[in-house]
């Protein structure tokens, strides 16, 4: 196909798109994406040009993975119904998940969505605390319903009532405090203590503090190791619970657990579980103790009509098999240590990377225009995003100030492919 | 396997679920029914047992149908991505459905559930109409989020801010206002008035009347036909909008129609589709007038993760297919109109049954201890539930007092299956 046939096919699919779609969508890059297949970690346009997903963390286990499509096939031909019938999908993938989780989170709800699984833990935190008051970071994304909205402090054009109060997340390179304060931990918590405080100035219940644990969308943070322990141990002193968000974190991303909150040592009231859970297959989960969840039953019933059934259940059971055959949680450990590594040299030579941060497969590399001042460098961070999308390597942007680089690829990247990334930001880099 | 040896099975399998899916959740039927493989029109237990499936209309061109089957897997072994890259098949479904609407309805937006759809309603409604008040009927049921809980009026243990307020569905045989009088349609308008008048009171902008045009948990009723044309002038002359509740009527299910709103010859402002449009994976979608969600879009953006991607796509163009190759809408008028008739040899017959209602192959059966004083005959049809679940026959019951049967197959039921169906309710009637 020639280049002018193609971009008045992809240009004749945009204006389609436009008009049955509507105004509320939005495209990644400057030039727009036309995707036909996936295979692995790597993505292929109209013409076959592969690009290497350094983005999609919910093709987790790799795109098409043979084995979670065999799963999904095999369960769509058998049967396909709801949990309002016993049936022993839902209760086998139940019973495998709680094996990754503490002891004391115990039961499973399904939902087919991370927006809906953070309305459920909202409404059961809600209910258990007898209050509306939730406490979200500055920059949280939660979801996409109304409630959720509220709770979004990135969707800033959302009225919020004194109902959601919110915390400034502990950021130690661009933050308030940082590295090198040897009470990071206190101090950040004190944003928590403020708005705990307002929350009582209004005589609002609080219900819960809902964080994302690997802070995603405030710019990929690590806590200090205190601040945890701290945060929810006040939270719950005023009542409340701790809801921790695991839809991004979650899964072995990390590469040195299987959920975010671990990393800090704590067990949270309510944990929510969504994009990679069922490798793009609408598949979520809320984890919860039963203390909890029994208040809530003790008026309201749950059931929602596609969650927890067996095809989504047995998707979500093949992504958990392909990750233990595969070892992609020591995978993502392996292979982001030397990402990570390989991005530190890069920083020796580009004056315009600030800051590396993040674990595993799910790293941040935070753009400054002048490394004293850290003015957010969010215009070259965009630029280099299409520059890598033409040299073939996909990835995003995250941070309040969309400076800094998200690098979440499916958990099948290799070294290789790191290599390849790697090469391509360097060369970016020097364009910019 | 012995009688002995199933039962133990299923409890055990009972206990486990019990256990880890927690005190929220609910079965059907005295005797839960242990499900392992459906087709067509039929799920089959353990033991290999048939029931005929009246109940499930989600499985909506028949459980496993291996059109839809082999579209999910082709997909998912191609590609599954999202709506921040152009692909062709999110374009071409949403271009295939909106053939199916009026003109006016020319936008598609996707979601996964239909609580998912009726939040984004609600959202992109009350942005339109910069107000939050919304009617719903007195014993309504929207979805499982906080917002929808609230405007799920079957859910009496939520407290109801004074922006939701109700008004009493058009019940023609047992509502305040009945068959033969002249004036049903001015009348039960009324008490959309006073929903309005309560609005204004509290100073609350109308944003939306939001309906099921099939009443389905009210009843199953059939509204007076000039019911809709005189609620909906009503609302927008306050600045709110008509938006259609279509999970439950939509697609053909009526017979007559492709949607509910069809039968009273009135164009909404936003519909939301869900249960059936996937046949059983998790595809929901908004369709909206373009100036509606236009104003939405001036300040708020819309993704959802799973929403749109290419194989919930792949799999709502597949069931479209199969409806209209094996004339499924046309099959609900026919085989619709004989179970009704043949309901209607039973009602002579069994003092139980008060009224057949419904269009299609959704048709409620309202059963009553006394045809004149209407009294609700809910232990009766709670056993006979039970009982055709025992003769190999699957129904439910709906309506604010849960004695109406409701009917509502896949949409391959024929004939025999009518017949079938009608036989096993005659002799539960004789036992109950």
């Amino acid at each position: 196909m020639s280049g002018d046939t193609r971009t008045s096919t992809s240009e004749r699919l945009l204006d389609r798109r436009k008009r049955l779609l509507g105004p509320a969508y939005r495209l990644f890059f400057d030039q727009p994406l036309h995707l036909v297949r996936g295979d692995g970690v790597w993505l292929y346009d109209e013409d076959d040009r592969p690009y290497l997903d350094v983005y999609n963390n919910v093709a987790h286990v790799g795109h098409c993975h043979p084995h979670v499509v065999d799963a999904l096939r095999k369960q769509a031909e058998t049967l396909n119904t709801h949990t309002r019938y016993l049936h022993e999908t839902a209760v086998e993938y139940a019973a495998r998940l709680m094996e990754e989780f503490p002891d004391e989170l115990d039961v499973c709800m399904y939902c087919c969505t991370g927006s809906e699984a953070n309305e459920l833990a909202v409404r059961i935190a809600r209910a258990y605390a007898g209050g509306e008051g939730v406490i979200v970071t500055e920059h949280a994304y939660h979801g996409n319903t109304g409630t959720l909205s509220q709770l979004s402090t990135t969707h800033t054009y959302v009225q919020r009532g004194p109902e959601v109060q919110t915390c400034t997340a502990p950021n130690s390179f661009g933050g308030p405090y940082r590295s090198g304060d040897a009470h990071l931990g206190r101090k950040y918590t004190a944003f928590v203590e403020d708005a705990l405080r307002e929350l009582r100035t209004h005589g609002i219940q609080p219900a819960a503090i809902f964080l994302d644990t690997f802070f995603s969308t405030d710019g990929i943070l690590t806590a200090p190791p205190d601040y945890f322990h701290r945060v929810v141990e006040l939270v719950r002193n005023s009542g409340g619970l701790f809801i921790a968000d695991e839809v991004q974190s979650g899964f072995g991303r990390t590469g040195d657990h299987m959920w975010g909150f671990q990393r800090y040592d704590i067990v949270p009231d309510i944990v929510t579980l969504g994009k990679p859970m069922g490798n793009g297959h609408p598949l979520a989960a809320v984890i919860v103790k039963r203390h909890i969840v029994e208040r809530f039953a003790e008026h309201a019933r749950y059931f929602n009509t596609f969650g927890g059934n067996p095809v989504s259940c047995a998707v979500g059971m093949a992504v958990l098999d392909v990750m233990e055959r595969e070892n992609l949680q020591q995978n993502a450990f392996v292979v982001g240590g030397y990402l990570k590594e390989e991005l530190g040299k890069l920083q020796s030579k580009h004056e315009l990377i600030g800051d590396i941060r993040g674990h595993g497969l799910f790293i941040g590399v935070e753009l400054v225009l002048n490394r004293e001042t850290l003015e957010p460098a969010s215009g070259e961070a965009a630029a280099i995003v299409n520059d890598l999308r033409n040299r073939g390597v996909l990835i995003g942007t995250t941070g309040p100030d969309e400076n800094v680089l998200k690098l979440r690829p499916p958990m099948v990247f290799n070294r290789e492919n790191a290599r390849q990334l790697v090469d391509a930001l360097d060369a970016a880099l020097m364009e910019v």
